[in-house]
């Protein structure tokens, strides 16, 4: 097999990866009707997806790539509220749910690809799948979970645990991304983030 | 009637609101099965329900009163990350649905009463009734829309501009809680919050 055979077939693999997670007894079945609902998608880096005011009309699943949740603060700072990376699924979540005008950003930190479902198709899914809502109830829960430990994060840290923190439980965060959106994920100037980076590395 | 029986009979209905604004079409027999797990309970104020290391082992639904999830940081301060009155569920949620251990505690602000569940009756429900398990499916998607909106203020927000949107999207928390809890919400000290309200009211 070619390497980019390789690669392809680990991509297509991701998905599947993803629902058996929350549902491990997962049939071939049940998954040729769940995934025929996505379909292909890419974007450019920096390409913006939803802008505030828009409504979420699409659930991207992270097939290569980085996407991020952000806000743009009344003095032109960014903020960012969540960072996913491939194998994750990410929109605006709020707005996805609500129907309501999103009050954040997504946009592309990376070139991506990957698959995406329409707000139609995956309710109606939800709908008339009660193995498709467990997947979505178990996912939504861990989301949640996740969430509580940003807030704890967020009101319970200092900065410089709060960076620790991240560099045990997310490194390729840091890595990966840009001092400038690592500063912006984590509430702090990219001089403090320099002084910290500095400081642990000692 | 009695005033105290009308009061009773508010009480008994809430848990039945709460469910139908998930699930209008609730059957009688289905409240029946539901309610039927859900065991009357009440605590005094100031009382700890959990305490961090410790497992949730109960969801609290709150008929009276009201409590919150807060941590106690390293300078011995307070930093409350959800407040819910009379009409809510309260538990350490992490720790609920994953089984690990607290990290916050969980206290009541005020003498309260309601109902609460197991957590093996109440996983044992969401396992056994997919109708169950949609009630709790969108009662978490709300949770999930709520945490985002809480993550934006807090990293997309000022203290001012913080309090202002507490005060028109939730006042009764101001108006009802001591100075020091809702300082404690809005990670500002006692201090700022004096003079929050006292510019607010000018």
């Amino acid at each position: 097999m070619s390497t980019l055979q390789s690669r392809t077939s680990l991509m297509d693999q991701q998905l599947h990866t993803f629902i058996t997670r929350f549902l491990p007894d997962l049939t071939e079945e049940e998954y040729a009707v769940f995934s025929s609902f996505f379909k292909p998608w890419k974007a450019k880096k920096k390409s913006i997806l939803i802008s505030p005011g828009e409504v979420a009309s699409y659930m991207y699943f992270i097939q290569s790539g980085c996407m991020r949740a952000f806000y743009i603060q009344d003095n032109g700072n960014e903020a960012t509220r969540y960072i996913n990376f491939e194998g994750n699924f990410a929109t605006s979540l709020s707005s996805f749910i609500t129907a309501r005008p999103a009050t954040d950003f997504l946009d592309c930190v990376e070139d991506c690809q990957g698959l995406r479902i329409t707000k139609e198709d995956f309710f109606g899914l939800v709908d008339t799948y009660p193995r498709f809502e467990k997947i979505y109830r178990r996912a939504i829960e861990m989301g949640m979970v996740h969430n509580i430990w940003r807030i704890e994060t967020l009101i319970n840290m200092d900065a410089k645990t709060r960076y620790e923190t991240l560099l045990k439980t997310n490194p390729v965060l840091i890595q990966r991304l840009s001092n400038r959106i690592v500063a912006s994920y984590l509430g702090i100037t990219q001089e403090s983030l320099s002084r910290l980076k500095a400081n642990i590395s000692l």
